[in-house]
């Protein structure tokens, strides 16, 4: 119970030097993928930036596993921040956990559920679309036949990927580009699927509040 | 209290006056995309037509911030106003807030919430794809390699990303294209949203009204 | 009163008849468009089977119109079958509201809500895909630069429009065909909403189920 | 009753061979796909796999079609089985069937509802996404003309087909990859129908639980 304790006070004194290690690592990945002909010293002080951000997620997870009572139940249960900690560019996937966790010890008066549930896809989704354009355009500028040349297309087939629009008109073409894109496919599946739940959600609310009236 | 009478007696009055307004700033915008080699004279007639109302929304609007008890809450809470009154040909959007308000008004049987849902979702649609339409035509016929060179597949087009089909035939190259492009996808998961939502919404007080009887 | 009665009477009578009839007009379009080389006499013959069907249908509708209490009344509620009185291939949307009135008349044990929504938009969808495919590769097939060149192209593109896939590596590219295509893209959106909505309902109502258990 | 009794006694000792009968097939067809060059007696060997496990299922079913009480009401309630028989790449559809057998018969403590749906759409859709992308790969590769090349290519269109995204920058072109695409479009409609159904009822269940807290 102790050790709880002591996880829980870690949690709540790291939360705030973790999100803005993560806007850090997201600035030098974008201005080393966005930014060209850095000079070699700015471009070396943008890939520290880097190392240095993805190596304190990595110690700040292995810290809260040292910390948890049961490590197998800490790393089965808290799968999400394995995987975000592997992979720092799929952070945003945490905002949901975080500020619900934030609203069960601030309780103060909440939005509604559909609003709330609109807010975190909406902002998921931009980050995620923004972290995978980027991810996307470093992959295929180089690629021989690609279609993706521009950070703009790169965006605008990752906003048509997100809709489940899918024009085709600029997609990847190598391994990796691929493999950011069937993950981007799935998110916006869920995407729709926030949208559409919560739409539906909030009819049914509202036919039955004038059901009563 | 007395100004927040005051403007709901104005907004009242100038309801008709800015819904002919949006009636024709569409026309004279759709004129001046759609018909080729006007004269020099209808050409500035329409362009003063154009800029007269757009200049009315922006009198109505400060007119309105003017006479409100508390200005900063204003702009907060009605943020879509603003949003309509920069960028006319999204007025459609405002077609839920109107009728909404109009029917708190006058209480007479309202249709069902979700026939109601369909009926804004497929207005909205119908009218900001043909806005969308007009606007990505206008773009992206002078561009080079552009897809979209007539009118009939500016509609084919925005049908497609509406309805999140997206084939891709004809797609829009140029930056303010894909802009628009952008916003009317995302209308689009919100069209698909109101439809299944609402379908959802019905099964299921069909359901309870069967199980009732 | 009576006249109503009569009404439906005759509605009851002429139902048998018009299902043959809409078989009939189905048959002698998809052999006028898909059996090439008719010899000139059967190629006749199937002319004059659709110019009679058609007939029937605009006659049967008139009748009913003369017969109703309330003409204007009759037009507007029921608008679906004008609509498919003028263009016949639409037929299939009178699946459900035919298949309603007959069970309602019958009172014989009904599936689930859910499975006859599924059931209907399923069917719905098969019969109106294919006439699509058939409208579609009619007016396509002597397009210069058309994609769609065999009836297999045809139905590609409408199965990938139904379920908005959208692929769009075969599309119309006439008028007619896009404007079926249209109509098409908006009967998947209300397909994909069948499917969800019901699934949604299903999962709310097994849930109740369990908590009751 | 006798006879459902053994029924059901031959169903549950035959699901674990079934299962690995199962994987074998899908094992043999994977590297009967994807391996080149075999030697011919690896070949051969792995034909005759796929040829014994395929019979082994259409024995299995026709022993259990000879077990059951009432033939036709086995052949007309178990149609997935008999479908699953004469295409064993479908087995994956029998996850749900035989994972809910499972657990009427353990009564151990279960997932939510919605959690369980989420888990056998994914699971489902992973092993046909899989199957298909074999199966167009295996059709498509010696295709002239054809755009789905490699392995990577089929996984990438299966991707975009699932989840209804549709790029078309690969797409079967041969009769029967087409028609197996037009099987994955609709397994695409009903895995969206699964997240955002799902989705929506856990919506409506955490409204209902805070409305009561």
């Amino acid at each position: 119970m102790d050790r709880q304790q002591r996880l829980w006070t870690w949690e709540q004194t790291a939360e705030p030097y973790l999100f803005a290690a993560s806007l850090l690592f997201l600035t030098s990945y974008t201005v080393r993928v966005l930014v060209p002909g850095l000079s070699p010293g700015w471009s070396t002080f943008w890939e520290i930036v880097t190392a240095v951000t993805w190596g304190a997620f990595i110690l700040e997870y292995l810290a809260r596993l040292l910390l948890s009572d049961d490590r197998r139940h800490f790393v089965r249960t808290r799968w999400l921040d394995l995987i975000v900690t592997v992979l720092p560019l799929l952070r945003p996937l945490r905002i949901v956990d975080l500020h619900e966790r934030m609203q069960r010890r601030r309780d103060h008066p909440r939005l509604a559920l559909e609003a709330r549930v609109m807010a975190y896809a909406g902002l998921t989704s931009l980050l995620l679309g923004f972290a995978a354009s980027l991810a996307v355009y470093h992959d295929e500028r180089g690629a021989p036949h690609a279609d993706i040349r521009t950070f703009g297309d790169a965006v605008w087939w990752a906003a048509s990927t997100l809709t489940t629009t899918g024009y085709g008109d600029a997609t990847p073409v190598t391994g990796r580009g691929r493999v950011t894109g069937v993950g981007l496919m799935f998110l916006g599946v869920g995407l729709v699927g926030a949208v559409v739940g919560s739409f539906s959600s909030w009819l049914m609310r509202r036919f039955r509040q004038e059901g009563e009236a």
